[in-house]
């Protein structure tokens, strides 16, 4: 196959700009004073295009898949994990199930690399290119065609999800080594910096994961274009969530981030195409280091700090609230004039 | 009147402690990946005596009053807005207005001390001390039976409302003032770091209001008691909002603090019983810059830095949905045992 990305306009509307500012400016409060709920206000008029957005039936897209690179320890916890909470999204019982129910966001898990044969059930897509990728340290994680087959998919998915918002979610045991690996050579950053302790590797494990990692970069050191080093280092979770980031860019959906692997995979698609930066909104920043700087890198400041690391969409999911009290203020909050109350600059004169 | 305060036992609960711990770590996540969040759902289980809390009816209790010092150009608004704003609340145009009703909050405004002659309807009650205090930099705020009157009425209308959690708004032109005079005297901070520009002074405006306050304090030096400073510095809101908290945490409801004024009456109620603390939650940390010293003065972390300086309890609804996600996490998400999820340190080996 050759895949043909979407289109993404830039944002051309500074008429709206111009008019979500104002309206923003005579709402009954100081000017400013919501802060940065008030740039996230302005943030999804522009995307939806409206001086009054509604975020309609939100949709929590959870990719999961399995690494090969786990065989070589990268994770405190074994690859059985990844299917054994796909089971756990499904039946209601993980993090992002109780958020997603609190905040009535449709829950879609995909399967698209998971090392384990599901029995097919609503809430659970099949898209799963192989039962794993392959082990980054000894070759490719996966082919230039599974690479593009997993962007397909993902760019499919959006397309038959309703609504105007998709949050990220992610599971797979080894993925925050293929983050921190993408995050290393996208952004040229050193992979020390780019290594965390996923979830939970004592510093023994985590300086064997540096090194590792270190190696796989070296391997792949020619791997240096946005597809070819995601096709490198994995995995297919990632990939479908590329394709999931470029189609709703090109509908002009609301993109909402969840922690570092989610945010790895904004990380490509806006190295295929930077316009889908301008539909995104960065949910929180992980404990997870190096989720800072690829936030950095992308120039996205997160809504909340909460020392979350567990991924899964859970940060989105937490954050969600925000996007939704934020249409409202531009929506149903008075104006100065609607509700006659006086404006700054006639104080009372000193005595 | 002499008043009585209420007793407030300290958190005595090491067994309930311990349990919510080990239910924490028993949920299908690794130990600590939901960040502060944990601790906040193991703090509201503390409060509410329960391993599966619940939060029932929150009531988001909007305090209001004048304050004289407005007279001497403290504020960027005039002392009308007071009144408008409190009408605004009523017709469901404001921010806390909006917001209370995306969260479900019951939304109480009281007139604490308006300068206004309010028409009786639903959801606004009169608790008016006077048509708003004393100019403080004349004389007292209020008097001592004002002030011990309002923290009455704060006690006697958490009574008789339902539910366990309140969140505390505010609104008063000039009360930005007199929280500034409390943080510095009752924690003993310089008034310049303790005073910004509230609802928009520009930096004329703010150093005059600085020297004001200096002024103001130094005629009332005398008043280092909490409740000798209250009545020296005001407002009848203020005071109001210190028998709310009392009363509050007497009952072990779960307090949600919004910005720097509400924080201020926390600041005057743990100076008079300093067990009120733990039945606290810091909702956010606001711009205005006396928020941040009186926060960690009371060593409470904010959930939200979100740049809000707007108050009426705006940020403590917008905090609201994450106390809500930290009782699921402990009611609704499943164990590693009912979810048959592996744990950790059963990792693969190394080839």
């Amino acid at each position: 196959m050759t895949l043909e990305l979407p289109s993404i306009p830039a944002f051309d509307r500074p008429a709206l700009a111009a008019r979500l500012a104002q309206v923003l400016d005579n709402k009954t409060k100081p000017v400013g004073a919501l802060g940065r709920l008030e740039a996230l206000a302005a943030r999804l008029g522009l995307i939806l295009g409206s001086e009054a957005p509604r975020l309609e039936s939100p949709c929590m897209v959870v990719c999961a898949a399995d690494h090969g690179l786990a065989a070589r320890g990268v994770s405190a916890y074994p690859s059985d994990v990844t299917w054994q909470m796909v089971e756990n999204f499904l039946a209601g019982g993980a993090a992002v199930s109780v958020l997603a129910r609190q905040h009535g966001l449709a829950l879609t898990v995909v399967d698209c690399g998971v090392r384990h044969d599901f029995a097919p059930r609503d809430g659970l897509v099949d898209r799963k290119i192989a039962a794993g990728t392959a082990d980054s340290s000894a070759g490719m994680a996966m082919s230039r065609a599974q690479c593009e087959q997993a962007i397909a998919n993902g760019m499919a998915l959006v397309r038959d999800l309703p609504g105007n918002a998709l949050l990220l979610g992610e599971m797979g045991i080894g993925n925050s080594s293929a983050a921190s690996m993408l995050l290393a050579r996208l952004a040229a950053i050193d992979i020390d910096d780019c290594t965390g302790a996923g979830t939970g590797l004592d510093a023994a494990g985590l300086a064997r994961k540096r090194a590792l990692l270190r190696q796989v970069l070296e391997r792949h050191a020619q791997a240096s274009a946005p597809l070819d080093a995601l096709a490198a280092f994995g995995g297919f979770e990632i990939a479908t969530l590329v394709g999931v980031v470029l189609q709703a860019a090109h509908e002009s959906r609301v993109i909402v981030l969840d922690g570092f692997i989610a945010s790895a995979a904004v990380l490509v698609a806006q190295a295929l195409r930077p316009q889908v930066l301008e539909r995104c909104v960065a949910a929180h920043e992980s404990a997870e280091p190096g989720h800072r700087l690829l936030l950095s890198h992308l120039q996205l400041e997160p809504l909340l700090r909460l020392d979350l690391r567990l991924g899964e969409g859970s940060g989105a999911a937490l954050a969600w609230p925000l996007l939704e009290s934020a249409c409202r203020i531009l929506r149903e909050m008075a104006s100065f004039e609607s509700a006659g109350v006086a404006r700054k600059d006639s104080p009372e004169p000193a005595p």
